[in-house]
């Protein structure tokens, strides 16, 4: 294998797997490209969920009962925020408080996200090369019943309670994908990767980037999805509520029809085995696997499962 | 009575009065006029060193063994902060993070840094009008022997440690004093009350505002200081340090040398009773006071002794 692996990830359920994949493939062999439209300035910082849900994983700073965040949180300037009348519906604890503050300096002194990231990235030493995946702007917007909301109204704010009729992306039709997966995209990647995150915030924001879908195309590098939904049921997070509000099956099936017409390959979990032959009527190769990360030997294993699979695809 | 007190103070020490006087006057009798020249700008936040203690004293949220920011502090901030190999050494708590990023947050918004305190002290229900000395920026430059330092880095970052030769005040020039506290003094206060702060980096930066010491003299109020110095020493800070290297004398007569030619009257402590002549000889009237604020009976002790003095002076 000569080329990269460019991962696109979302937030925590991406970030187990490219956890995993950052012990099977060494620093340069991956590119881990991550969604910000879920970013948002809150309180004056910069916060970047999904950047920071991997940069957590890989520097072992996640927690791991909570599902987001850092471990060994307190929460002290919550409560003076609090106690002054702040804002107190987004909860930034004050371990994390420390990588928004400086991020938002970094940011405000020139640096580009991309820069912010490798900087956060160096010094916890992180050898995988996280990306955002575009340097501009580009903002999640829910459409729901009670009208359009901003991502993090809608998913922190208001729990993920108004049912869902679409989205937009504020800022895609200018973004450009960050430099660094163009080039690799470009120079023939060995495989890209969706990670298991929610398809319609997660992994559409990166997909609609200027270019970006045919670059991936021309690239004709085998491009293998995760199913973020494992007997009917999300891992984490909004997208089965959203798959029934959108009218679409609750099932593995639903995201490979999603994903159709883009992905050679997808990954199912063994409890789904059965979907497998309507998955491959729809032009994509089914890969029935154990598909839940529970520890890190699980994320290594299906690490190592996904990257023969699209090898096996290549070929 | 009729017009309004007006107090000049800079931080713990200055705090410690203004408590003790919103004893004694109702809100709108009071008006304390804060240094900001020790203000600046840390990890893209706006730290209000003087305009914080007095706001914690006055919420009681001040530490009272520490001798500087919030009790019940907690650093967890910093810790990560260290983790991602930034600057520690300027001690942010969790708690008074709170108080920086909101008030960073409005002035990005546009406030200016008198509404951003006001904001603050009405969240904490503080009924003193607390204002910085000017919605300009002033900054303190110490020039030492190891050449001119910004305030916080002689401060916090040197310890005070190099000898001092003097001090600047940058973008003094254009600063004009808050508009409350000229229309206070243009209105005819019932006295101007120069809390034990630090001369050189408390009270000067406030003095040397633009039309500050002509309108101080014009307003015809009996202008009061409360010495720094007790006994040859200093309650707290570099001030006895600071006479030292500038070569006065560490005394309370030193103290009102320097405010020569503005003040009319001067509180020593009861222990330096034997400078009262010297003090007379300089034109100003002295007070010998227990002046040591030990607990918060002796900060209202000393603060209406204070108010009765200036209003002897006065008739």
């Amino acid at each position: 294998m000569n080329g990269k692996t460019v991962v696109l990830s979302g937030g925590v359920g991406g970030a187990k797997l490219v956890l995993g994949l950052s012990y099977v493939l060494e620093g340069d062999a991956l590119i881990v490209a991550c969604n910000t439209g879920d970013d948002f300035d809150h309180l004056g910082l910069r916060v970047c969920p999904d950047i920071d849900s991997v940069l957590y994983a890989l520097s072992n700073l996640s927690d791991q009962q909570r599902g987001w965040g850092r471990k060994d949180e307190s929460w002290a300037f919550m409560s003076a925020v609090e106690h002054l009348q702040g804002p107190t519906w987004f909860k930034l604890g004050d371990g994390d408080l420390a990588t928004h503050v400086m991020r938002t300096d970094w940011l405000r002194q020139g640096m580009t996200l991309t820069e912010a990231t490798s900087e956060l990235a160096a010094r916890w030493r992180i050898k995988t090369y996280v990306v955002p995946m575009s340097d501009e702007l580009v903002r999640t917007i829910v459409q729901t019943e009670v009208g359009e909301l901003e991502f993090q109204d809608y998913f922190v704010g208001q729990q993920c309670a108004p049912a869902v009729s679409g989205f937009r992306f504020d800022g895609i039709e200018k973004a450009l994908p960050q430099v660094d997966i163009m080039n690799a995209l470009n120079a023939g990647p060995d495989a890209v990767i969706i990670a298991p995150s929610n398809p319609y915030v997660s992994i559409d924001p990166i997909l609609n980037l200027v270019g970006m879908h045919d670059v991936l195309k021309a690239s004709r590098a085998p491009i293998v999805a995760v199913s973020p939904i494992i007997g009917g049921q999300a891992i984490k997070g909004p997208v089965a509520k959203m798959m029934t509000e959108l009218g679409h099956d609750v099932s593995a099936l639903g995201i490979a029809r999603h994903y159709q017409g883009l992905i050679d390959g997808f990954i199912i979990d063994e409890c789904d085995a059965d979907l497998s032959a309507d998955i491959q009527s729809l032009g994509i190769e089914p890969k029935v696997l154990p598909a839940i990360m529970t520890d890190l030997e699980s994320r290594i294993s299906l690490a190592q499962a996904t990257l023969l699979f699209a090898s096996e695809l290549k070929l």
